[in-house]
């Protein structure tokens, strides 16, 4: 089959200057290719009428289709839409559809309608309209000659919407592209070399038509799975059976799916189990409480916690024993562990989690240097600790520190 | 004068399938922007040589300057450098002094120097040699009928580090463009259009070879000066005494200027003060610690802090009063004023500050809504409270309370 080609075109002098950061080129180039659309080119223009029309010209000879964003506005140096009638030879009319749609986006949010605003409704007559219901500048469809030409207002929110409900549905049935499902497995604590030697096997039993790929991030590593065929429930089920024949290689690194998070994860876990939890951060400095609060209904299950920063408050409010800070220092076993026990009982909770360490980048010592770490678990019948050893960087430290210390609560909570 | 027109060129299939982000190009955009340059186009191709060839040839009919980013590596499918000497009719070369470069990096880092390697050495014969002191790939210049391709590595810190160092200054002298001096002034505490109407007699003051923009992000206001003249120097003290004019009418909001942060310029005061905070966050969730302890050195003035995220904890660990709680509730004056109190007594500290709030989506009431939060601040002398009537959204209702609480220690600290 031969591959259907695509061209995206970004039309705006706020990009040219740098004004705006162009998210949506990056986020349409990984849709079409989800579609098994390959990107041959991006191109952003100026509001110039002889420099957008050259752009359609040339994008036309080499794609078959034509992603363009931006240029949508109700003022003079918006062209797109007179360019693309331009181009297309075609009117300018008013769509009452449109105008009716843009009178109603106004009085509902108590906006006065301009004879600006009316303009927002013009569009070329030759042009399918695509409904825009997140804003008032509408979407619009070309063909000529088997190809395609989209416009899309550059409003990031209004033009995803308008992709996902309306664009990928109908350039999937214009080129009668295949089928593409996806699924993410989410792991952490173990990295990417490591995983792919665990799964090697697995990997390669994989059949032709579904394809893996490993995304690292900080701390985590995402196996994505894409399968290709014409039948989306059938594919969900085969990924579904590949997956349950994963497990049992690196179940103890997974620990969601698609859009799950460490911090949710632990949440549902704790909920699940009817469980508590507080926290005692050290190096971390609170970032490890600001993860799970940004989970909203966490007030569920997290009782709290402090950032005892001084060894004073450890003694104080969490009930390390002097005796344990002076023979083995803050960054210890014995102070970690004593920490998440402390806070644990200070907070009344079922499980209490702990971070102290060095996290740069002042404070090395050559038998504790920057980036060491201690993380703890306590639970009132066992207590871990686990040493880290991590990088130079402070705020990488801090992040490294925050994702090992709710793993280690994932670990201890999967039992 | 003859505005100079630049474009912009991105090599590399990873760009098209949207597997990266393109942040450079953005960021090349604002420079060429500061340096007077009009940015025409911004293009990505793939790794293909015809389209290459392509993009090098249409970008040098339009413009005085082609910035070429991408493709540098040592592998064949890398075309940068071999599209440019069949682009401009030269040989490739092994550069010796890259060469050498190249392999004092390996060195230096304790890997394996290959064959592959030495291949980054390869360049037009016809190309000045722009040392990459970060990575191996160098970037080329080169000059024709006065105009302008640069080539540089697509790693976005070994792009920036060579534009700053290279290519700006080579451009300035090449175009003879004016020098630019920008000075940002941070304000927080004030809307845009509410600073706009306080400097105004201020900003009309400003002579036309100053500018000023707004450049407004969640909570904060940044001013953003720009100088065009001849003389550096001369600039810098224009600019300087400007700002001077304006401390009188914004003062009070200005926390810093250029690179300065909130949470940076409070440790400053607080060193400076020899003062020491500690934290009592509820509805932040330990995301004001966490701002604080990203700043090196924060241990010197942060004594730590609680996250008492359930009422009870407020009792025990801050001594609010259960009788404050009952007749107030927990998102009230008195009790984010009795969490400050507290908290700067647990932890020995000169001034406690406090967060209590709805962050929502749940929890809202009639009198109470989502959105709803009390901050305070305490040093002994004093204790100050504000109520917040922030957004629906939680994640934005833990940033504005964040650089809210913050403020409110900027202000009293200043005094």
């Amino acid at each position: 089959m031969k591959k259907v080609l695509a061209e995206i075109l970004t039309i705006g002098d706020e990009i040219l200057y740098g004004q705006i950061t162009d998210t949506n080129s990056q986020w349409m180039s990984a849709e079409l290719d989800e579609l098994g659309v390959k990107v041959i080119r991006k191109t952003t223009v100026g509001d110039t009428e002889l420099d957008i029309l050259e752009a359609f010209a040339q994008a036309e000879e080499r794609a078959d289709i034509v992603l363009i964003t931006g240029g949508l506005g109700p003022t003079n140096d918006d062209l797109t839409m007179p360019m693309l009638a331009h181009y297309f030879g075609s009117e300018i009319i008013m769509n009452q559809d449109v105008l009716e749609h843009v009178q109603d986006f106004f009085e509902r949010r108590g906006r006065t309608f301009t004879e600006l605003n009316r303009r927002q409704a013009l569009v070329p007559e030759i042009a399918e309209v695509l409904h825009n219901d997140l804003g008032t500048a509408p979407g619009t469809w070309y063909e000529r000659n088997g190809k395609v030409f989209v416009s899309m207002p550059g409003v990031p929110h209004e033009m995803k919407n308008l992709m996902k409900k309306l664009v990928i549905p109908k350039l999937r049935d214009f080129f009668q592209t295949p089928v593409i499902y996806h699924k993410l497995v989410k792991t952490v604590g173990i990295g990417e070399s490591f995983l792919a030697d665990k799964i090697k096997d697995w990997e390669d039993s994989l059949p032709d038509h579904i394809s893996l790929a490993y995304l690292p991030s900080v701390g985590h590593v995402k196996l994505r799975l894409t399968a290709v065929g014409h039948d989306r429930q059938i594919l969900k089920e085969e990924v579904q059976s590949k997956i349950d024949a994963l497990l049992p290689l690196a179940e103890k690194y997974i620990y969601g799916y698609d859009d799950m998070t460490l911090e949710k994860a632990i949440g549902e876990m704790l909920l699940a189990q009817d469980k508590t939890l507080a926290l005692a951060e050290s190096c971390s400095g609170g970032y490890v409480q600001h993860k799970i609060t940004t989970i909203a209904g966490s007030s569920e299950y997290f009782q709290g916690g402090v950032v005892p920063y001084h060894n004073d408050h450890k003694i104080n409010l969490l009930g390390v024993k002097p005796e344990t800070l002076e023979a083995h220092g803050a960054v210890s076993e014995a102070c970690v562990k004593e920490m998440a026990e402390g806070v644990r009982k200070a907070f009344n909770a079922d499980i209490g989690a702990a971070t102290s360490g060095i996290a740069g980048p002042g404070g090395g010592t050559p038998d504790k240097p920057v980036g060491t770490v201690w993380i703890a678990y306590a639970d009132g019948n066992q207590t871990v600790a686990k040493k880290l050893q991590l990088t130079q960087n402070r705020l990488l430290n801090i992040e490294l520190t925050e994702i090992s210390v709710l793993n280690l609560v994932r670990k201890s909570l999967k039992g």
